[in-house]
């Protein structure tokens, strides 16, 4: 049980966007250019941020993605569901209704003990993910890694090589 | 990202093998048939319990499985892991190696920022299935359905219908 590839792209992507401070829209190409990623691919996963309210993008000659919100309003839940959708990872086919004594007018997603445990777990991870936004991890990388915010502007402002 | 059905079928299936307290080895096709499962692709599953040390197996004429150990000492953690593998759902594929000032020498699944945050939401999730052991399990559907333990144990004992 593995998420893509994208979901890093994804989280990477819109922290460099946080830093974008001019509000100006980034061309996918030079997204893509920045960690020499596919564009066609990346566009993909830039294309559902922006389905789920987190970036906006604007088409035309001086086009592409910028965040649609502030980075304090953008959680790692909120990124991770944007690309791998909010189903759940445990998946309950509720047998149960096949063993004995089960009943087809029962939601065993709901009533199994079994779903109920998994679905608890779950919840801690959501919840964990949730508790962290966007202006969070950035707060760590700039205390850590202080070029790191001059280097995305200039990279993928206007006009950067 | 979502896991594989084999992870429901082993946890009802260990479920049912704790009610089976004579110790006897129960056939796959008897724990196939019971929520009508396909016996091959059921087979795989506890072959893969076996090798986790989860389910003991043995073969000939009146071989199968049997738990390898107390449900106190199984965890949901456990079975998830034995049918899904230990390997983190986050995939990080250390794009940060190919940014700005990316550094091969560092291991960025352990510097990254963004990993760290990804990793501590697993851990949780991780921690909340290792709090849940079978016995736990076990207990709340006894007390709910008192009647599951005598369905599994008349449905998988040995001379069962």
């Amino acid at each position: 049980m593995r998420m893509s590839e994208g979901v890093e792209w994804a989280l990477h992507t819109c922290l460099n966007l946080s830093w974008v401070e001019s509000g100006e829209a980034v061309p996918t190409a030079r997204l893509a250019e920045f960690y020499g990623l596919p564009a066609a691919y990346l566009n993909k996963q830039l294309q559902a941020l922006a389905r789920a309210g987190i970036l906006s993008s604007t088409t035309g000659p001086r086009g592409g993605f910028r965040l649609a919100r502030s980075p304090e309003k953008v959680t790692l839940l909120d990124v991770v569901t944007a690309i791998e959708g909010a189903e759940e990872a445990f998946r309950c086919d509720q047998i149960l209704r096949h063993g004995p004594g089960g009943r087809q007018d029962v939601d065993y997603r709901q009533a199994c003990v079994i779903s109920q445990g998994m679905r608890k777990a779950e919840l801690a991870w959501r919840t964990e993910l949730a508790a962290q936004s966007l202006a969070d991890i950035r707060a760590t990388v700039e205390r850590r890694q202080p070029s790191a915010p001059g280097q995305a502007r200039s990279r993928l402002a206007a006009g950067a090589a």
